[in-house]
């Protein structure tokens, strides 16, 4: 589980930083990636990665600003030409299907896949047996939301020592117990799994935000994550112009960051006016003086979520 | 005046073409440049070029296929954000109203000059002292316009040594002349600019073209022109299937040119897959054989329109 950064940049692209978008890479856990936002140009970044679009199961867009979402209806076109053929849903603030609808409907755009556009305004809006994602509102110029992936504990290492004690010959039993359910043995016994697996091993947890001013449902959805992805649009000489345009600057995220608690950050939606390393250098240390463990999200890198 | 290719593929991008648009620089004409659809990615490429948005005076878009299309209102968006403050006019087939009204309004963009959306289906859709648009329907899938643009024929050369013998001294009366307007002399005779003038020099001409099958509208707008730039989608050997997908074969597109008589063949909108060099020197000879000045589109790179 990592989080790739297609598109670092805030408002529109320059030669360096593409408009915002995210893929948080789940190959490991489900063979798949999740995107978060989808400015112009993302297909093109796609091109760039070892992505490919037809593993694309979910994506989430924050809000409905156009470097946020004009990549979308062509990403979603090309990843019909490029064969998937798997679902895929768009999770959105409420607009989205409008846009998406005309969007189609004029460019006579088909996809050859059962495609699901879901309007959210925040709650726990997707869950399985191993992630749930909760979204809430953000501080922006329009409505605009956060999202908290959670992946959910896993049962504790299965402790096989107890179990040849017992004498239970390895097998689909052991399976069973592994994922946490109990059995019956051959003798008629009840064997709970919870009794020969160690302590659960805790779910990782990613909060990856959209444009925002400094907020208390950025910390909720922070609180305790592996990874905040939090925007730092200015540094703090423009804090005022931050406020203003609705966003934060990179220490005001690392404030939310230490509110919350989390173990990392990454700073991302950088504005175009930064444009050398002596700049992204400054913002990346005003950030740290506040919150140590921050870093720099760079066009086509990734940061890990780690477990500790 | 020349013709500067900005997305050459068809369809969808790939690392080496981008999707469809075409500038038309008329830097010494008029300090400008128009643009020719629009496909996602547009205004990255133009980032990669010398092209400043803010000099871009009219932008006409064929049709309303994604390919052509999705780059438009981010790129528009991007002209403001840059300083662009001179109105812009964009030209389309009915549709593009509603397209631009609804994206416009769910992403609340706003642009800092005047925007104009012109619906056309064809006729003489835009003209002025020095050039004249003229639209005409294709034979795509969609309702698709090819464009025409004729540079009017202007004054020839002043006769300097007639009006030396006639004993007119330089001075405005000259810059009048050689604009080809009629002058009365202090001595009261008028002087017919006609009668002091070349030949006229005849207006250059350029027609670009939509997606297409082969039909008589692109032979009529392209009649004569200094430089036709036709789709050539598709080899010939697969010429069943790109008249199902309402595209032309490069040997399609250059009997066109031959029934025209144009001057010069610039092929565009490459299928993705002509991946290398090899196919697509076997599609530029298939159009040779049939009309030799064929000439191939390349990404970020101009073919003059030449007065011969």
């Amino acid at each position: 589980m990592d989080v790739y950064f297609l598109g670092t940049g805030a408002g529109m692209p320059t030669t360096k930083r593409n408009v915002s978008s995210i893929a948080l890479r789940l190959y490991e856990e489900r063979g798949t990636f999740w995107m978060f936002d989808c400015g112009e140009g993302t297909q093109h970044q796609v091109l760039r990665s070892s992505l490919k679009l037809s593993k694309c199961e979910f994506i989430f867009i924050t809000h409905l600003h156009g470097d946020h979402l004009f990549g979308l209806p062509g990403l979603l076109s090309s990843r019909g030409h490029q064969g998937g053929t798997k679902p895929l849903t768009v999770f959105g603030p409420p607009g989205l299907g409008d846009y998406m609808k005309i969007v189609f409907e004029v460019s006579h755009t088909q996809v050859p896949y059962p495609l699901v556009i879901k309007e959210v305004d925040g709650g726990v809006i997707w869950s399985d047996d191993t992630f749930s994602v909760t979204a809430l509102p953000l501080d922006h110029r329009v409505p605009c939301l956060g999202y908290r992936i959670q992946e959910k504990d896993r049962p504790g290492r299965l402790k096989f020592e107890l179990l040849k004690e017992k004498g239970i010959p390895p097998g689909p039993v052991y399976g069973q117990l592994k994922q946490g359910k109990d059995v019956q043995l051959p003798d008629g016994e009840f064997l709970f799994a919870a009794s020969v697996l160690g302590e659960s091993i805790p779910g990782r947890s990613v909060a990856i935000l959209g444009d925002t001013r400094p907020c208390d449902h950025a910390v909720r959805l922070a609180r305790h994550v592996n990874l905040l992805v939090h925007e730092a649009t200015f540094m703090e000489d423009r804090v005022e112009h931050a406020h203003e345009f609705g966003h934060s600057t990179a220490k005001q995220a690392a404030r939310i960051a230490d509110r919350a608690g989390v173990k990392k950050l990454a700073l991302t939606h950088f504005s175009s006016r930064y444009k050398d390393e002596e700049q992204m250098d400054q913002l990346l240390s005003e950030a740290r003086e506040v919150f140590a463990e921050t870093y720099l999200a760079e066009e086509l890198e990734a940061i890990a979520v780690d477990a500790e």
